[in-house]
């Protein structure tokens, strides 16, 4: 790498270096409910805490070993020992499996803050993961989305992204970026000599466009990888009694909402999930829109109209005879209007059940498409790639406009701090760290 | 033990013996929705099972290390092999700690059965567990007890019993039947000899009254194990609108109903637990009881009248100036009486807040009561209990009017076979073990 090159790498100077603390933390890595349950210590003190708990000595005891054994009266445990930096956090850590109930878990948690640990934050064990080096920001990331994926697309996004496969191409992109770098500099160390064109400013030129090319389709994936994420939001808007309700339980096959010919029965907003053709819709089903006395409904039309301003698909459905109901509607919202037979629920007027399926997997597909290899997943890698799209159009108008190198090195500066602002790079803000495993559920 | 004795230990013709079965059995151990699940697979296959899914070979694998690898594209997981007998089972076993996602969890018991496992039923980990001797009947009962268990006093109840607290309790019971079976026959050897008394009656009858007693005490103790274990189940009856959310959100300190001036607005029973002194009570809160055309209301009174029929403690609420509610009381039930303020739901006329809560610990504190060491709370142990107090009180009586000890005999086998049901002993019917091991969850 160049000098040139080397100082445009350096980021801005409010960021801190967000340093690996020196405590022992320990949380449940396991839901409630089940037969096991395992309590997650990590920190230099876990070997010592977990040693004064279990009735077997672990001062030597070694790593990845299963010991069978006791906690006091509480219970019998499989407790093992991950010894730094062959672990998961990288730290000195231990696992303890003891029988899944609330009143053991919570037992064990306060006995091992009697010896010192303290409760783990959420995403607090993967943090200091990548504190430690063990993997950059885009595979922490990666971790929640693994951990919350239920069916085969949103598991290969989350698979793919924890293996590195952002980290390549934004590596690739960097590597782009650095040779854009060098030629503005070799055009700068020989800007005295007018007659030579080391940096071709259409070669430059070309470079941009590829770039902005790759970063563009890159973030534009995001919409798709939303949709397949976290499923298409569908609200159903409709007069009360209109058969909101029965509408959505014919489409869940099963009764999960109460259907009754009271008005206002569906009081809170239920959200349900399909999966219809693979994709994922998350329906919403709300009161009536109606204006109305009864404070409870009245609460449901104003949960109802969060719903569909939340939406990406909006189905309106009415009576023969009512006219649609009247909604504003974003130009990113698709709307399928329905007229539901009133004397009969088994069959939809206009559109049938089946026909409303179709379409539904129709938007899916476009919802879901992506003329991008690698799909965004992440609010935050959308926001910088954004923002890196930002920095290398104004690189790509400057270039047009003849302007000089140096005055273009802000440009690609900035578009490298966002690049390398996904993978956490070596300097990364203690905010956008909070926020990123804010997000995680607690014990991992 | 002597002749006499051992022949009359053998127990019904149709019990069969429940062998160990030959298949590989996997489920899930954990509860979704935490950071990590652990998948177990027991029996002969499970490690040839595993060895095919996993990236490092496992045939030679150590048993009770964990080894970190991969499953195909699937996940990366910590996989630890348990060889027999030394297993939660005894038999060789596997366990698959992978991320806690439900799609990779499916995943990962697709790809097992392929492999030849069949998904476990419940419980069916710790049947083997019991099938291969490493506990008996009750301690295996205690294990899904334990975890089930939410505090303290739970805890202590299922961990003495898997401790084998009950088991060491029938020990002494069955030495006791054995001693009296013994003098009886010491009585029937020598019964030509009309002038000795070898077998002392009034000896025999000593022992009866004791074992009577002992078995009659712990019977009695289920009323307590009860209560403690699954919680003091209170319902609140009283019309609509008399304040009934009120009350149950004042006791529970939070807003987990919703509290309407609407009739009719608790359509749910509503379950929630709350402790007092201790104690666990259940309550029900339920729709109003006055009849009505309202067809959800309705739904809501029915189930309001069973909770009711359920419950150990009614509260009876009214307002000033309306009778309390009708309702056939059964003679264990305990009636609680409040007249509810119309104008304030703060305080409460009649008995106030703090004056209910100290007579529901109150109440408790006699239904948890116990003059037991040992506590049973499991209905099948009481049963058996029940059987073999009744099975001794015929002893007493055929001691009392002289019969001859032959005639005793068939009695004091039935005796000691409830009380060798209740462990297990060396033969259990299907029927029995299958009746035991349906209400564990899945994965233990």
């Amino acid at each position: 790498m160049s000098n040139f090159a080397r100082k445009n790498c350096i980021f801005y100077d409010h960021m801190t270096t967000f340093l690996p603390q020196n405590d022992t933390i320990c949380a449940p890595a396991t839901a409630q409910g089940g037969a096991i349950a395992i309590v997650r210590i990590s920190g230099p003190q876990s070997i010592a805490a977990a040693d004064a708990l279990f009735s077997r000595p672990l001062a030597e005891a070694p790593s990845h070993k299963s010991l069978f054994g006791y906690i006091g009266d509480l219970d019998e445990v499989l407790l093992t020992v991950f010894r730094a930096p062959h672990s998961y956090t990288g730290e000195d850590s231990v696992e303890i499996a003891c029988h899944g109930s609330a009143y053991i878990v919570a037992e064990v948690l306060r006995l091992l803050q009697e010896q010192g640990c303290r409760m783990a934050g959420p995403g607090e064990f993967t943090q200091r993961a990548f504190l430690n080096g063990r993997m950059d920001l885009t595979q922490a990331e990666a971790v929640a989305d693994l951990i919350a994926s239920t069916n085969a697309a949103t598991h290969r996004l989350a698979m793919s992204q924890m293996r590195g496969g952002i980290t390549r191409v934004l590596g690739e992109m960097r590597e782009q970026l650095l040779t854009l770098t060098s030629l503005l500099e070799l055009e700068l160390d020989f800007s005295d000599h007018e007659d030579l064109e080391f940096a071709d400013r259409s070669q430059l030129t070309d470079i941009t466009h590829r770039l902005l090319d790759h970063v563009g389709r890159l973030a534009d994936s995001f919409r798709a990888g939303q949709a397949i994420k976290d499923g298409i939001p569908v609200a159903i808007i409709g007069a009360p009694n209109v058969g909101k309700s029965t509408l959505l339980n014919q489409l869940l096959q099963e009764d999960r909402a109460i259907v009754s010919d009271i008005q206002g029965t569906t009081r809170d907003v239920i959200e349900d999930t399909i999966i219809l053709g693979g994709h994922t819709f998350r329906f919403i089903d709300t009161a009536g829109i109606r204006h109305t006395d009864d404070t409870v409904e009245r609460l449901g039309i104003e949960r109802s109209m969060q719903a569909a301003e939340r939406a990406q698909i909006i189905i309106l459905l009415t009576e023969p005879g009512t006219p649609y109901p009247t909604l504003d509607v974003r130009d990113d919202q698709i709307v399928i209007r329905i007229t539901n037979k009133t004397d009969d629920f088994q069959a939809l007027h206009g559109i049938g059940l089946s026909d409303l399926q179709d379409r539904l997997i129709e938007e899916a597909a476009q919802l879901t498409a992506s003329d991008s290899d690698l799909i965004v997943t992440n609010a935050r890698h959308h926001a910088a790639l954004c923002a890196a799209r930002e920095s290398l159009e104004r690189v790509n108008s400057a270039l047009a406009l003849g302007i000089s190198g140096d005055l273009i090195a802000q440009d690609l500066r900035e578009a490298l701090f966002h690049l390398a602002e996904i993978t956490g790079g070596e300097i990364t803000s203690d905010e956008v760290l909070g926020n990123i495993f804010s997000h995680f559920c607690i014990g991992k």
